[in-house]
């Protein structure tokens, strides 16, 4: 293993930490839209909502009430008390994260608000893993969530208009996903986490925002690797959530050139969501994508014995409309979390 | 002390956490605009800019500057090489966080993205602690910014426009504030942190955010104390960040009203910036405004032997416009933290 610098402390390498105590993940309770509840992947949500709205008056209002209802699912499926919940961790890719905030309202319990866009769940698993293992927290609450009609309005164009979308866009996926994390309990492990930083090859296109992440994902994956002196055959998989086809490609072969061929074990969240029927384009994207895919099918195969151990690398794209509009590049960001059964 | 449930959790009571090794603050730097710059506090800050733009060719691209130029300061500050900084953490009032976004991109750390609107000063020290005392970082970069104009036109109206103010309104600070965070050394110590749950007493004008923050700033003041069993008299100055006049008075009657009088050691950074010639009203706001005051003045009293137990209490006002003009009310929170010289 690499170098530990200073006597307790938990970094192996430049990037990487490692638990002394690995979390649990004690429940993953997954909320999706009717377009999710359609895919591959139908089976492995614990919800799908017949419609976008689903009562409320305003997507927005309904993203956070899918939120919530993602939230109180793993409370529920982990038996816990609230009281026993130290914190909660969430975010979404609305402005000021209007969901979060509000499904924190709801919560009532400590709470922190994070922002790394699509990254956000693999950003969440490893601060609440921190705090956990750092001795901050009994439980922790995750969650995340994103909204197709929500996002489309806040960060393209209003949906009544029909724009037609490019091959290289991805389809922003309406759902939110959470979890337990706890310091005790039965259930797969967050074993060791690497933050990423930000890496920008000056990508401006909106509409390829697939491209503009691949290098940042491959930049965290070599630093995972390299720190943990691990190679992607020491993965039963590694899914990167959300490159879509476009930037998974194009990760692959970043890593391939930097000397790291990644095999048939590497997949990304965006594209296993949807199939090719759904016209999705380049996939899906959206905070609530690599919930939903983490929190359903990823977890139901590491609890049947098929995936021993998983890395998630969060991707994550850090513009706004008002960045893109004044003609900035897309600053992106990779965050990986490794889960062992 | 209140009871600590479990063996080696470093929680005591219900919200509030102590740190075994608390964090040293090695190096603090502000940098402000020149209205804050004319204010009463204008010689405790690094550097005042001269104008809103500072060369840039906008706002937003000038205020995430702002923000590089104070982390900058606090790294050239403590001395300490940026190979040492295991984690940036960091955000602000835009949309999507890029003023941080972008920092983070030129800073090129592991980047852990946080909005809590103003609180987020509070809250990224205590985060940042967590991480240094459970042994995950050797050395953190925290800051935050905001800006006066960046936020009018993205929260209010067109700049240009000229909308009266409402007497109960605050003036966005523009202003960054960044501090290292170390396990060793020398400087004032974070030795605990409360953080706060959202409170909403269902205020809906967005021009008294400091009526709406109050009940947030009380809740977690009043928890924090209980957690402790301290009183404000075992401070030396107590400080919300940004209630504002109109909040701060009313923060003030809430804890009277659950039995706790504050007396004279309570005050609010967003007070303290200006002053009366200034025609800012209610007071100060925005994520820079607890930030630059604590950089600054705060930390000079507390080298300086006057303050010797300090508690920053940060306000947030987790809206966002989309939510206000769909007539929701404005969730906040308060995030605690002790700082001993």
């Amino acid at each position: 293993m690499g170098m530990s610098k200073g006597m307790d402390l938990k970094r192996i390498g430049n990037q990487t930490v490692v638990f002394t105590n690995p979390p649990v993940i004690l429940s993953s309770y997954s909320v999706v839209g009717p377009k999710e509840g359609e895919g591959p992947l139908r089976k492995t949500f614990s919800k799908v909502w017949q419609d976008q709205l689903h009562g409320e008056k305003s997507w927005e209002v309904a993203e956070s009430k899918m939120l919530q209802e993602s939230m109180q699912g793993a409370l529920d499926q982990a038996g816990i008390p609230k009281e026993q919940i130290d914190y909660m961790l969430a975010g979404d890719l609305l402005n000021q994260i209007i969901s979060s905030n509000f499904a924190a309202r709801q919560m009532a319990l400590p709470f922190i608000g994070l922002y790394g866009a699509c990254s956000t769940m693999a950003l969440s698993m490893a601060v609440g893993s921190m705090l956990i293992d750092g001795g901050f927290a009994r439980n922790v609450l995750v969650g995340v969530s994103s909204h197709h009609d929500t996002a489309e309005r806040q960060f393209r164009s209003p949906t009544e208009q029909g724009t037609q979308r490019a091959m290289s866009a991805q389809w922003t996926v309406t759902g939110a996903g959470s979890l337990i994390l706890g310091r005790s309990g039965v259930g797969p492990r967050i074993t060791s986490a690497t933050l990423g930083r930000v890496v920008d090859y000056a990508e401006t296109d909106v509409s390829n925002m697939g491209s503009a992440m691949a290098p940042a994902v491959a930049d965290t994956i070599l630093n995972h690797l390299t720190d943990l002196q691990r190679q992607p055959s020491d993965y039963d998989l590694i899914a990167s959530g959300d490159l879509g086809a476009v930037g998974l490609a194009l990760a692959g072969e970043v890593l391939k050139k930097s000397g790291t061929d990644m095999g048939a074990g590497f997949t990304d969240c965006g594209v296993m969501i949807y199939d090719a029927s759904q016209d999705v384009h380049a996939g899906a994207s959206g905070c609530g994508c690599s919930a939903v895919v983490f929190a359903g099918d990823i977890m139901q195969r590491i609890k049947a014995g098929e995936l021993k151990r998983f890395l998630l690398v969060g991707s994550g794209a850090l513009h706004s409309s008002t960045s893109a509009l004044q003609g900035e590049s897309i600053p992106s960001i990779g965050h990986a979390v490794v889960i062992e059964a």
